[in-house]
């Protein structure tokens, strides 16, 4: 049986690893698909206190390589189910079961997504929800960013570094931080930026099985924005769908219900990090509740 | 008049710097002695994410120049008292008023001290509470270090590598992590280091105007651990002394009370880090506490 499991491979969950490992807490993290949950997938990070400048994929890389180095065990699985049998919890991972003892839950956020006609269709191949994973792919062509928070302002600045130009289609009005502000202003002013304020994008159109722009409602009506790929970041939603059922309290958002001290409602069950009802959502603060929670389930464990 | 003022210039303090400049808030940090608080004086910080092994005074430097990089001020000034004048709090900086919109208090945690004769008179000449910037005066000589716990553990094991020998003399037993323990295991088989448990220090010994040792309290009688150098690492304490009258809430041990939203009962004074009632007291919680609250404070200062 394992001490800990830890759900998710981001900051939180990284933290906690290293700060359970180096209490001597047996501890095992479950990664999903790729480390680092959201961070991971961060062009450049800036506002990390203690680094400087560094990519996303750096950073966590970093962070597991402390983890691994107090003992952290890092394995590939999905965690799909969570079981409460009393002492013991029982995880499903990939279909098999894995037993522990505590268990955190830092799985995180994922994009939102439009809900649109053509959204899913394209998904992959033409819509995508990661700039420094897919915006390669766009080299010297025309891309739609959607959003007009901090996020979106932030990959579309990444995207106008391979694409010939970038169309920010933003529901409402721009509303990012100064810092970024500055550089979309200097970015509009190259003419490499394109910036479209309440619009409401309805669906993603497509030619010949091929993604061609997103139609927006305006005031004065309806219109296409013509572009080779789309790029969505509307905010973000919970990761929880494998704890429905679970007795895990959710929030009505989707959220994990906890006390003070990470803890849910049901004993030896913590989460931390932007899964948590109520976070911060920023890189820091998850790392900050990562090392809290561990340092509670520590205490817990050895009760 | 300044737009926030942060009073201290710990991981909270730089971080909430970092990330209200990043915002476009015009800050001046006020630091009272040397930067980065109690973990500047850190010999080797191994528990903060996404850095590796590092000195204190290396990752609060860094902090520092990011804040920097995004036009946070820095200033010499001791924060003697902090005055509500509604909109305006006017904090008073070496007997010089200065004016501000918002204050964020994150003075940390100072270590605490013995109280016991003999201490005061030898502060800094035989009795220091900080091994990175005193340990050096006692190469090849014998070190008393007061304390059980994690700090009191890594400061030891520090010295041990100036020191000619270390004791270890504890209140309660040895309370640390499994990773601490385990190298103070093999420090205790390589004789360097030596454990007293249960030794209530009850006055610091000297003689010809020099220390020569600190008289200990056992379950058998009093006796003298005899030693060149005393090393105190008992816990922490509060540093509010300048709020005192100033009408922000303080804890029965002195810290800030403050709501979940960082804020204290004085409208536009906030409080993050180690001097906050309730905060988890390691480096990267605070880090993620001064991140949270430069976010609030943003969206106070744009009401």
């Amino acid at each position: 049986m394992k001490e800990l499991v830890v759900v998710g491979s981001g900051p939180a969950a990284l933290t906690a690893a290293l700060y359970a490992a180096r209490e001597g807490v047996g501890v095992t993290v479950y990664e999903k698909e790729s480390l680092g949950g959201l961070a991971g997938t961060i062009d450049v990070i800036e506002n990390y206190p203690g680094t400087g400048n560094v990519t996303g994929a750096e950073l966590v890389g970093k962070m597991r390589e402390q983890a691994e180095s107090f003992g952290a065990e890092f394995d590939y699985g999905e965690v799909n189910k969570l079981e409460d049998r009393g002492d013991v919890k029982v995880l499903t991972v990939d279909g098999m079961e894995v037993e522990a003892r505590s268990v955190l839950i830092a799985t995180g956020c994922a994009r939102r997504k439009l809900g649109v006609p053509g959204e899913a269709e394209f998904d992959g191949r033409g819509v995508h929800y990661c700039a420094i994973c897919d915006g390669a792919f766009y080299k010297d062509k025309k891309v739609i960013v959607i959003g007009g928070a901090n996020s979106a302002i932030q990959e579309a600045l990444f995207l106008a570094k391979f694409a010939s130009e970038v169309e920010i289609v933003a529901l409402f009005d721009i509303m990012a931080s100064g810092v970024l502000r500055g550089r979309l202003e200097e970015a509009v002013k190259s003419g490499k930026v394109k910036v479209n304020t309440y619009a409401d994008t309805v669906e993603v159109v497509s030619k010949d099985g091929k993604v061609v722009g997103v139609r927006v409602k305006e005031e004065s009506g309806e219109r296409v924005v013509e572009g080779d790929g789309v790029f969505v970041f509307i905010g973000l939603v919970s990761t929880t769908e494998f704890l429905e059922g679970s007795g895990v309290e959710l929030s009505e958002r989707g959220f994990v219900v906890t006390d003070e001290s990470y803890e849910t409602g049901m004993k030896g069950v913590f989460a931390a990090g932007d899964v948590r009802e109520g976070a911060t959502r920023q890189i820091v603060c998850a790392a900050g509740e990562g090392a809290a929670a561990a340092l509670v389930i520590g205490e817990y464990l050895g009760e």
